[in-house]
Order: C-alpha cells, then structure tokens, then sequence
C-alpha cells in the first residue's frame, strides 16, 4: 500500500445518460460524486472507472493499484465482463478492499463473493430510511452524531437479505413503509475485507448527504488492506519440503 | 422432506475410468462405494448420479427430490454444466444438505458457494492423516471412539485453505509430513447446511473405512432439511402491500 | 435425549406477586404460560422451576433431566444464585439447549455465555413491534405465515444490542417509536444451542400470542441436543497416550 | 488512542518465584520479558504490571491509558480479584485490544470474554511445535517467512479447545506428539479484539524466540482500538426522544 489508500470509484454510468433525474442529481455522474465525497479526505488517491471505459477502466494495472474499490451498478450488471469481475474477485482474495453499495447487491462481484442469492425485497416509493449503528465504537460509524441518521428519501430494501451471516452487522435500516434490512454488514473473504451499504438508490441526491459521505470515507479507511498480498496458487509441496520426512509407501 | 432422507450420491466417475488403482478400489465407482456405505443406513433412499449421465444426472426432478446432496470430483470439474450448477446451488440456498467431499473443494459447486479460492497446499505421498475432533459432542462425530481417527494413507491437504471461517471447525486432521488442514467444516448458506470433509483421494480405498462411512452417514443427518425451503425471487413490494401506510412525495 | 424433549420452563416469577397488571395477564404464572404453550405439543414434556423453589427448582437431578431450558428473568436477576447459574451453563456447553426470553438478555446466565454487556435501549410505551424474518425457510419461523408478525404492544428493545455477532440472524424487530432490534438470534456455544427471542414484557399478554407461542415451540426443536453430550474436564494426556512416540528431551 | 499505543503487559509474576528454570529463563520475569520485546518497537509505549501489585497494577487510571493488554496467568487465576477482572472486560468491550497468551485460556478474564470452557488437552513434554498460518497475507503473520514457523519445544496444547468459533482463525499449531490446536484466533467482543496466541509454557525460553516477539507486535498493532469508545449503560430513552411520534395507549 502506498502512502496515501488509493481508491478506484467503479460506477456503471447508465442511469446518467437515461434518466434526467439521475443526471440532474449527478452532473459528474454518480461515480463522480463518489469520488468527490472521497477526496475531501486528504489520505485517499481516486480514480474513476466506469463500464464504458476499455475493460470497464479495471486494466491490470488499475486493478495491481487499487486498494479500495468500491462499486455502484444496477441496470447493466450483466454487461460486465465475466473475466474483469474474476479479476477484481482475485484482487479482493489477495487483500484489496471493496466497498459495494445500494443495487450493488445484486452484482456480478458481490454475489460471487457471497455465494448466495443477495437478495432482498423492494420498493420505490420515496421513503425515509433511519439507519440504527449496531457498535456506536465501530470505525465505520466515527464521526456520527447520536445513535442513527437518516436519509429523506431512498427505494426500500428489505429482509430476508440473502447474505451469509455477515463477520460484523454494523447497521440496520428501517424505512418508512415498515422494513427493515441490514444496510451495513462486513464480510471477511481471502484476505479481503467487504462492506456492504445500502443507501444509494439514482434517483435520490443519496451520495451528497452528509453522512453517506462521512460513512464512505470511514469505509474506505477500514477495509484498506491490513496485511501484505495473500497470493495464491495451490501449490504442490514435494516430499523434499515436508518439514518431516516422509516416504511412499 | 419425505420421511426418508433422500440422499442423491454425485459422482465424477472418470478416475475409476483410466486408472487401474481406482478401478480395483472402486469396482463400482467411488460413488457406488459411496452409496453402498449410506444404504447401511434404512433412513436414507440414495440415488447415484454421475457426470457422464443426461443432465449429470441431476435433472430438475431429481433435484426436486433431493434432500442431501454428496459430491466428489477431481479432473473434469470445468466438464460440468454451469447451468447445472447453477440449479445445485439454487436447491442448496433453498434448503438443500450438501456435503463436499475431498478434491470437491475444488468443485465449481463448491467455490462458487464460499466465494473464496477454496485453494490448500498439495502432495500425493501415501501420508496417514489424523483427524482431531473439535467438538466431542457433535451430531458429525457421534459414534467415533476416542479424540481422533486415522486414516492410513492419504493425499496431504494442507493450510492455507481459502474458506471464508466456518460455522463450526468440527475436525482438523494432521498428516504425517507435518501439515494441518480444517478436514471438517461446517457452513451456512441461505438456507442450506454445507459440510466440507476431507478426506477421499481416489487411489486409496478410504470411502470403504469405517469411519468416514459413519462421519458420512451422521453428516448426511446433519446437513439435511431442517425447515421449509426458502423461494427466492427478489420481490417488489407494492406500496398498498406495505405494513405502514406510505404515499409517494 | 428421551423420546419426548423435555423442556424445563424457568420463570422468576416475582412480578406476578407485586403488579396487578402481570397477574391478570398470567394467572397460572409467567412460566405456567409458556409451558401451557409448549404443552400443545404432544413432543414435549414440560417442567416448571422458579426462583422461590430450593436450588431455584434447578436441582442437579432436574438439570440432567433438561434437553431445553426457556429463561424469563427480570427484576430479580441478581438474586439467582452463582452456583446455579454455573451449574446452567455448564450443562448448556454440554449439549442442552437454551431459549432467553426478553429481558433475560440482563440475566446471569446469558452474559454468562455471551461475554459481552448484552445491553440495548429501551423504553415503555406500548408500542407496535413487528418483527421480520431474515430466513423463510428457517425451523423457528416455520409456520409463520407472510414476511412477518406483529405484537400490538411491546416494550422497546433497541440497538446497539451488545451481543456477539449471532451465528444466525433469524428475526429483526422494528418499534412504533422508530427503533431496530435483533429480536431472534441463534448462538452456538460449546455444544449447545442457545436463542434469544426479544418479546416477552411482562405487563403484555404476550406469551398468549399464537405467532409468539408458535416461535417457542419451534425454537425448543431448533435448540434440542442434537448430538451426544460433550464431557469437558480439560485432561492431561500423558506421554505414552500419545499417538505418536516422544520423549522428554 | 495516543500516538504511541500504550501497551500494558500483565504477567502473573509467581513461577519466577517459585521455579528456577523458569527464574533462568525470565531473569526479569516473564512480563519483563514481553515488555522487552515489545518495546523493540518504537510505535509502543509499555508498561508492566502483576498480580502482586496494588490492584494488580490495573488502576483505573492505568487501565484508561491502556491501548492493548497482553495477559499471561497460570497458576494463580483464582487469585486475580474479580472486581479487577469485570474493570479489564469493560474495558475491552469498550474498545481496548486483549491479547490473551498460553495458559491465559483459563484465567478469569478469557473465559469471562468467551463464555465456554476454554478448555484444551496437555501434556509437558519438552514437544516441538510447528505452527501453521492460515492467511498468509494476515497482520498478525506479516514478516513471518514460509508457511509455518516452529518453537523447538513448547507444552501440548490440544483439541478439542472450548471456544466459540473465532472471528478469524490465523494459525494452527501442531505438536510432535500428534495432537492440533487453534494456536491463534481472533475474536470480536463489543467494540474490542480479542487474539489468542498459544506458545509461552514458562519452563521453555519462548519469549525470548524471534518470531513469536514479531507475532506479539504484530498482534498489538491488529487489536488496538480502531475507532472511538463504545460506553455502554443500557439506556432509557424516554418517549419524547423517539424518532417517530408515540404516546401510550
């Protein structure tokens, strides 16, 4: 890792060029705004990516210096390339950190992390989303006054989340038409570390709240590689490097 | 689920195919052992299904008909289906007992529930492996006398094993050249219970020890259906059908 | 295990004797409730212990005679006796289960188990709480019908919850007054099963509640041993039990 | 947290009284030892404390200016006043790191954070232990060279080890007379991290060995706090406070 955590902000930039709404909330597209809010930290390097950049903007070398990523996506999930996700997915093993929001869940990376469904209920229909911090101590949550915050209007999502039990449930969501959902979960993977967030539906200004800034930055913070690469290869060990020495039989 | 635990045996079947060792193993296929070996048990009604067959086997019927699943292979895993493996994952987030067996963890199955490497260290060099229990009182283990087993030869698999933590570590098996491994995981997805067993290398007649037959049988138990199934399909939730009354702004 | 579960229903059973409101609502006790609950299923025989009987009604012969234990405990939480609570959690990590009922989170045994502050926010005033599922297909939903139920009027559990990360989230709450719970929570310890289950004030009628009654049915078939008993007294294994030869150096 | 992380390292302080070997070993004692070894890096500040110590060394005052605690006990656990061991555990689940050491695995406050047994089997037989890493990218591991590292004789620490399943399993060791064990396990308490390292039987020099010092700092760097303070107090919070309208009914 580089002094400074160096950051690619991976945005589908769909939505932008189809719906005024999107583009009016986002002149500089959604992952534009996503990086902004990140460089209002002096410790981060960004970089945006987006799908319609030559290998979706994740070459080799973007990837081999990426630290954190994070990840918005929705309508063209499947127009990401099979191979650029198994690449991403590797770096993320070997100790990357990966950031997924809102409609994230259901994208090609984040549910080949899980393993399962990533599912969820949901519903457009502008309604508060008050997020509960489950460990007010929790690095994720520094900065954030009192026990929630709120966010005016976003789509709801709801339980059941079709998650593994996640290594550490940070925040829970609560929207206005009565769900719940767990809209902030850490998932350790390799030698990765995962967070998912929930807030961010297009048609809101939901990246320019306060808060979901203040949050991204402590994100980006905690799932920074910790340790050095784990690279990995399967590798055969001989007899010769068993540290006892053993025969055929 | 029935009132037999219907356990469908799924079998590479090539090895038995090129290699004398196995063959003479395996006169009726290393799944057939397998099955012979869970038929001990009047609980379970078994089916055999194999990589050569229409489907592999696993037709939709049969999948529906499926409690428990057990699966081994080795050196055909890209010859099977993707979409095949996708219907085995859906059953298994549904509610599905799968149980992995051996050079499985290499499996597409497999991988793609952990959404890790599942990669280990390697040798083939006729290496006994004691396995430890880590739960004396474990529904996998009952029936087994004393802190361990062994098995008398065995292919090493060792740390690192690139599975996200477990559920449960039930056993740790130690082999002769000094390696350890987690030989016995228990994991949770969806709404399945997968258990993850190490041994079985195809030029050894271990599906014939005692033991492993009755950890098999006792797993089988284990991982089975323990509820409903959980049908997922990512639903919208109307306005009207929301709990709390809502309106949009 | 016997053919039947038997369950030993634990009730402190003081604020029956000193509010008019709980003794209306439970004439027969708290714990006489529950266990009328448990009764209407003919797999269950049934016990009541409360903290007046000697030894807590929880005496040596009584405690091996558990498979499951329920725990409603509140104002009288310090007047359980160490020595019985020791005795509890012994047999808990031995294999019994154990269900902790409402404000049984500040009991002795669960922050026994828990190791953590098991704290929450909290707050009287007769509010709706309806409590979603996280998994349909789960054993301890089942029969539940649609995404959730709802308690007309509950006290307000709300997070942070001070528990361990649960190896399952199986139900979520959501307060009138706008807050979130981990209402359902399983947590596996040595080789016990234990749940935590969130509603049960005690001057609602809440143990009359179909869905409630339903969920502590099922909860006791979820948490029953489910293996043998495992037999703790940290042993000294000599040199010559050692499976393989050494010697001191 | 300050610039430094201010380390305290609790040792028992009796066998070095009462045992020459271990009086050769740890001329400053065993604590003095750690100390030492810590201090080899200038990011610490370390101070030691004992059991013979006013309070065990473990003012309140000390005990808010402690980052991390490192904590070695053997034969005088019971000795440890309780009152001491619920002000540590406060403090842990309020965010301080614990790194728990050998014999620690009985002493009131791990047993207390994991609510198990904690219990192992053993054997003193002068066995070497080969310690293997289970993520090689891991803070803990950094710097360590090749997939295991050995300690040329340790005490016999064995599974099955009564713990809840780690947050993250980092090594497992392996002794010379054939037996396992999870030699080092992370655990998520409140808003603290747990390590559990198991080398250090007082009769062998094992502090003093190079790469059981470099887990040691590698490890206070992993569990020191990482965000603010969780002060819990299980709180009211009255109606007027709630985030949506209630009043009673």
């Amino acid at each position: 890792m580089a002094n400074k955590i160096r950051v690619t902000v991976w945005g589908e930039n769909v939505h932008e060029h189809k719906n005024e709404k999107v583009a009016a909330n986002y002149p500089k597209g959604m992952h534009g705004c996503i990086a902004d809010g990140l460089l209002e930290d002096p410790a981060f390097e960004v970089t945006v990516a987006t799908l319609d950049m030559p290998e979706h903007g994740l070459t080799d070398e973007i990837l081999a210096n990426t630290d954190v990523m994070t990840w918005w996506g929705h309508m063209a999930h499947d127009k990401v390339d099979d191979a650029i996700v198994a690449k991403v997915k590797k770096r993320v093993l070997e100790g990357m950190g990966l950031i997924v929001l809102h409609s994230g869940h259901y994208s090609k990376i984040f549910r080949s992390l899980m393993g399962t469904t990533c599912s969820l209920v949901w519903r457009e229909a502008d309604e508060l989303e008050r997020i509960w911090i489950c460990n007010p101590g929790h690095p994720i949550v520094k900065g954030i006054e009192g026990p929630y915050f709120e966010i005016p209007m976003e789509e709801m999502y709801g339980e059941p989340f079709g998650i593994p039990e996640p290594n550490e449930t940070v925040m829970i969501g609560h929207f206005e038409g009565g769900n719940v959902f767990r809209s902030g979960c850490v998932f350790l993977r390799g030698n990765g570390t995962i967070f998912y967030f929930q807030p961010g539906h297009e048609t809101y200004p939901i990246y320019h709240h306060e808060t979901v800034k203040l949050v991204l930055k402590n994100a980006v913070k905690y799932v920074a590689p910790r340790g050095t690469l784990w690279k990995d290869d399967c590798p055969n060990v001989p007899e010769d490097q068993a540290p006892v020495k053993i025969s055929k039989k």
